[in-house]
């Protein structure tokens, strides 16, 4: 049960209802939004208790969890959230760009890529640290020594740093080296992870499970706002249908319904989302056009050798007419032109 | 099993083979592409026979049928198919909009709906008939009368009828009135209807059924061309996958998956791969930049009022900016520049 | 909108809710179900219409046809329907099993496998006389020369034949050799054919597509059931998922889940639900336990020979084997004992 | 990489190898299997390296990691692996019931149900402490103090305790309370935890990710088996399709392809695998019938009551006739027959 307070509820107003709640055996988290204080009640038994509660002095709005997202929701913030990052703007009129090799192999690797990719316009780099694998035989990266070599190329070439925490353990680790914490599509309802870099300062990239819905991907970004973390956004990277000649399905659809639910930004990953680098580009810009607000993208300066992902890995020269054209298409949609977002 | 001929194979050499394909019992037919003659033969047993026929005179390659399509493939034609229609290039450097109401419903919803989308830009006009209904005691369309309303919509506006055929015996009669026939996505593997459109002179649009691969629809596309009619085009309309926050899951991976496999236009039907008219202009967008051929949009004065499809129809000014948006977005994936496609 | 008539209604009352229908445009058509009378009203705008209906003499329920299929369901007919065919009855207490090749291939692998599955204890012979393929290249059956063999080996064996039929053109030609017709998962919303095998006085077995909804494939049986023929058999025979390790997904939940909803009786066929013979047996077992009334099989004398679907039939010894199998676990789950059912 | 020793392979031929995998800067980890010993070969570039150590003295075979799990495989152990569990055996002869509350709510409910399951016929007691849940405002469960109740539980029963462990921190305290631990679904590819799991000495019951396919199931108990621990049983729970009409979709087919493919135990879980009361008892037969070494399934004493998934619980009375139905079933297919496992 949500508890949505009226924008100018009084902390007695607010202290009195919590004491309600625990009084009936129940647990309250707080949430502060920006606007209003949302009451999240927890507990065995909340289901029909909205009568009780509507009344008390303050309450705007007694929902059941039924609804389930809220902080996530467009209802609850209605203007775009934004992420600055190294200097940009993710989330504002321009697209933002994340790319980067899919593993993080050597220092030449990285920093000729970290190059490369800033020359081509991108915002931010990418790379693998700790590999989620299907396969506990598969090459799992190479670690923190991954994270060194991270923290130099955005040394070298002023771009942050967003690359995957797998678990919690590793959060603080990973924090000290990255810009950004993805979460992986395997660990979207790894709700320990969750839990723990919604506690954590850094902004978020969640992506969406392989077999997640677009409100069950909203509910997972629920958890991490829920603890506090407001700085999420949200990445589409394809699902999986019956379809074989992709990697998997984009699921373009998801752009504008995540546009229409959420404040928080959205980008898409069509590395992954198609699985060949063939169709990247055209994906890519597919993304833009749907209305997506930037794309991450796995670039390899030599795909053919890459240690994991090497089919849909872009050379440089290929990101930057990717870059190019993404550009022109926003220009397009009207990205920019005020009133259109 | 396909018998591919040289470019220069003789008449000679062409009778030889068949005649040895007779004397063991088994069918060949003949497809004379551009190119090339290809000689298809069916029989019982086929398999094996691959060695027999490859030291023949004239001939280029033998393929067992698992290569599945060839007269649809880009390998057996490479530069793209167009088909001309009411005077505008399906296929060409410009994209092509086909618009219209879900279900004829009366004279002046037609002639309204048809004067509208053609002052938005569109170049055919699309209506349905004869409805396929999950139901029997659903609306199933008005039939004759409906093709007769599209005629008369096609004389006042200029744009050519583009309407559902359902089984074989209403192909002449549909074809009697329209300019293009549309086999629907629960017909794609209706093989008797895919025969008799087969042997139709009418241009085919063949959408693509709600769980069929990517090669089906290509395969259903070598059933009509493999019957004589080479002017089909090919329309993404979304498939059904685990996803319920829209009606269908657009996959458009398979726009530019299809553009790299097949000479065939492709087409985006992104009223129907979404299901709701909030969410048509971003994908109709998408699709250009994915590099569709062109959209297929419903369109209806009153959607509300609809008969069927009441929730993704576009009224005639969410249309016109559409048409506008998707022009902008074709260009800046440089449709139309020479060397681009 | 469906008017269900009270079991002692007149006929009197009937023509005049009839003449009440055509006075408002709209169409009606008579369904005499063994308990009560439904008309079902079509026309362009029947919704909101119920109250106008509901206070006639002799009315007992105006349902909204959003409530989709009725004569299919057992809140229409609650008692099984049972089909008697060849001396056995399909929907009875003992289980029903159709077995033979994928194809027809030659008179002697028809004979020799019917009278193997006549032994091992199969109630009808299946065999493909007309084959839909994927590919326009593939082996396409026999044709109407195969179905001569069915009913030579019918003759032989006594055992009734099962055939499937794929045009509207060819149900009187199937029909004159077959017993009962099968509508094949291709075409199950193929409504020409639904409505032909509709009017047709033959049992039909209704394969679910590979891509219905277990409601799609009820509303598909409505089609038949309204055009007048009540002998309709469903049938599971997988779906398409994303998992790749057999054919198809054999959708195991949808035996009860049918047998809830339906009267009508219901099979699986596990052939083409694993697409590998080496789990036919446990599968089929499976959905006898699951409730099913009979199961589908392919058998080959030698199926390493078999012209199609090699991969998946069983040889006499094992469709023995597994007849015996599913007799056992039929017991197990008490089907033919009083009160179970 | 793995390296497949010969049976007689000695421990200076096994020290030989590690010291050359070390010399080329890549990690061996010794898999001591019941027959042979295995030596898994991780590092950046392992590719292209078999014919280096296939020759070396005492090597069977080198395979590339293209064959994925190894341990897993029946090829690698062919007879069944049998997990003993307060007294019963799981994939023994006989079928092994796990059954209980999905949440544990309160000692009363969990006693009562330890009871009356007991009774009827259950091996051990599943329930819930922690809950994974898809919103963060759902009930999260009773964590620790439900695990007292879980071993009170025991204690008055007899009946060891299965339970769900979350995260690799939480492994010990559940190790404490439980006899066998869970991994949920959503956790089949968290490899912490799975890591975490491999370390412990309990046995491990691995349910499948709700859209994983049946060889990465096998590939995250590889996981389990690399770290050490062999004894992991496998749960079908049902996979996500476009199927609405049941929760999710059980895949049948499943249970015979992994008795093929593994050694481990299979259970089917057919309360979250339909997700309906009504359907359970019918599925639970199924799988019994394709083959299945058991059950896990959701029984509460009051179902309408219960926290979580009320819709799919039985009560204490059709878990009983559950259970002789069951039997009846394993009967009939030969379960504990000699010769036919």
């Amino acid at each position: 049960m949500l508890i949505v307070m009226q924008r100018n509820a009084t902390l007695e107003q607010i202290n009195r209802i919590i004491a309600e709640v625990e009084a009936r055996a129940m647990h309250s988290h707080l949430l502060h939004g920006a606007e209003r204080t949302i009451i999240g009640v927890v507990g065995e038994r909340t289901a029909g208790l909205e009568p009780v509660f509507a009344p008390f002095p303050g309450v705007e709005e007694v929902a059941p969890i039924s609804k389930a997202y809220k902080l996530t929701s467009r209802e609850f913030i209605a203007r775009d959230t934004t992420i600055d990052l190294g200097g940009a703007r993710l989330g504002g009129p321009e697209i933002f760009i994340i790319a980067g090799p899919c593993s993080v192999e050597s220092r030449s690797q990285v920093l000729e890529t970290a190059h490369a990719v800033k020359e081509a316009g991108a915002q931010a780099l990418r790379g693998g640290a700790f590999k989620p694998r299907t396969s506990p035989y598969a090459y799992q990266g190479m670690g923190e020594a991954a994270l060194e070599l991270l923290a130099e190329a955005r040394q070298a070439t002023g771009l942050p740093v967003v690359t995957e925490v797998m678990t919690p353990e590793l959060v603080p680790v990973v924090a000290r080296y990255a810009d950004m914490l993805q979460i992986g599509a395997r660990n979207m309802q790894n709700y320990g992870l969750l839990h723990a870099v919604g506690e954590c300062l850094h902004p978020v990239l969640l992506k969406r499970g392989l077999m997640a819905t677009i409100d069950e991907l909203l509910l997972a970004a629920e958890y991490i706002l829920s603890h506090g973390n407001r700085r999420v956004a949200l990445c589409e990277r394809g699902i999986r249908t019956y379809e074989t000649s992709t990697r998997n399905t984009t699921d373009i659809n998801a752009v504008p319904v995540l546009k229409a639910r959420t404040h928080l930004p959205v980008l898409l990953d069509p590395s992954h989302s198609t699985g060949e680098s063939a169709y990247v580009t055209a994906v890519a810009s597919a993304g833009i056009a749907a209305g997506a607000d930037g794309l991450i993208i796995e670039v390899h300066p030599s795909p053919k050798d890459a240690l994991s992902d090497a089919a849909q890995a872009l050379t440089p020269e290929q990101f930057a007419a990717l870059v190019r054209q993404a550009r022109r298409v926003a220009e397009a949609v009207e990205r920019a032109a005020p009133g259109t977002r």
